[in-house]
């Protein structure tokens, strides 16, 4: 069982379908903080969230709940958000008027409603919950904005393909569990991510990045995020190519360990492309 | 007459309070691409945009029209992103039935909804513009989620205050110009946020940040952004405490040049606290 945040056909739905294949079953939930109690309290094996938006940045409220929950991410995946317009079977592009879907998703398809200003853009809680809502209430002239699988799940038809002003808009996703995997696949490159703390000094971010250079580690990934309540400490997030079985990154990480305030390996794991 | 995206009322509204002061006009508009053509075409002579937020992350959209736009960052600040309960003068608490406001504030206002559970939240467009909305069409037992200076433009009283679950909810804003003002005020210390891209070869990251240790430059945020399409390329975000006028920050940039394939100085400023 997988949790995910959103209804059924959410994009978080297509990544599990990379991440873990199309059979495995899963557990659509409100809320992000949902999705990781779930997987505390054992109702779900796994949970899949994203982490990071090539338009939206970093999701910060989910590397939240990765330092308070003791989970390890032993997934990546990236996504294209492409966006379709999708109506019940029967109504004909024609008689459309009325378009429902999550205000985020509607202002990435601005160009669309410019192009056609007959249409007006109605704001509802989900993308996929907005193909659902069709499906159940059946409103007259309505049509929906949500992903290919909202439409495969809820029985929509397509209306218009990739409707999205920006084609440069991809989601990264984690797939979460309380159990480690490190060392059980072998084939793909491996990637480490971390969170560290530390008081924010001329150059100490400088020698930080040292314990990675001088072990020619190579980044993917560093972001400072200013910690509230305290302007001088700063929480960072680092991705990087290696595995914690490898010697240099446990000599990597132990040199870090001199240097930071706090320290939490989120886990190591194979990119799906 | 400063730009913005978003009803008057919106956050961004207090924000322009805090950067220019409660006398300058201001010109709302739909979408930031609007906002930074405004500014382009002389419509406007300032404009402010949200660039990152403690729990959602940098706004990339807006670092894209930075560099796209040959603006300067003249002004920075930060706001509390706390939300109020609004209703129309003469509704009472006991009657609400339903409240209005953007997907993200209502979802950033569970706890509330979990305590008071006969009140249904109704997805709308914009914060700012469901409490105008109330205004305009005075739907029964309607209340709408904004902030408190939505609140005072529209003549609507606030029922409850700050019902947001999390009081870490912080936005930084930008204020931009067409003209650069460094060195105009003194009191205050400088901060200078640029942009660069250079290859992702190991320690190419931590040849950069020496250009700033070896001279004690104070980084304050640091975030790494793959370029879409060029796997190994990033886009670094860098902001630091110096002026574009000091000896050490000309030699750090004249370092970095050396480094990276591209380098903006996005502006130098001074932040309001």
């Amino acid at each position: 069982m997988v949790a995910f945040q959103g209804e059924l056909g959410a994009f978080t739905h297509d990544a599990i379908y990379k991440l873990a294949g199309r059979r495995i079953p899963l557990l659509p939930l409100a809320s992000f903080h949902d999705v990781f109690e779930a997987l505390q309290t054992g109702k779900a094996g796994f949970a899949a969230v994203p982490i990071e938006n090539t338009l939206h940045g970093s999701v910060h409220e989910n590397y939240d709940h990765l330092l308070e929950f003791n989970f390890h991410v032993i997934g990546e995946t990236s996504l294209r958000i492409s966006h379709q317009l999708i109506a019940l079977p029967g109504t004909r592009w024609r008689d459309v008027r009325r378009v429902f879907s999550h205000p985020v998703a509607l202002n990435q398809c601005r160009m669309f409603f410019r192009k056609y200003p007959h249409l007006e853009a109605v704001p509802f809680y989900d993308t996929a919950g907005s193909v659902k809502m069709l499906r159940e209430e059946q409103p007259a002239q309505a049509a929906a904005i949500a992903s290919q699988t909202a439409a495969a799940i809820y029985g929509g038809a397509i209306l218009r393909r990739g409707i999205e002003d920006d084609r440069r808009n991809f989601t990264r996703f984690f797939l979460l569990s309380k159990k480690n995997t490190v060392g059980k696949r072998t084939r793909a490159p491996w990637k480490t991510s971390l969170v560290f703390s530390m008081p924010n000094t001329p150059g100490s971010l400088f020698r930080a990045m040292a314990c990675f250079a001088l072990r020619d580690l190579n980044l993917t990934k560093i972001e400072s995020r200013p910690l509230r309540g305290k302007p001088w400490e700063y929480l960072f997030y680092v991705d990087f190519w290696g595995a914690i079985t490898d010697a240099a990154v446990r000599n990597a990480l132990a040199n870090l360990a001199e240097l930071t305030d706090s320290l939490k390996v989120l886990g190591c794991y194979q990119p799906t492309p």
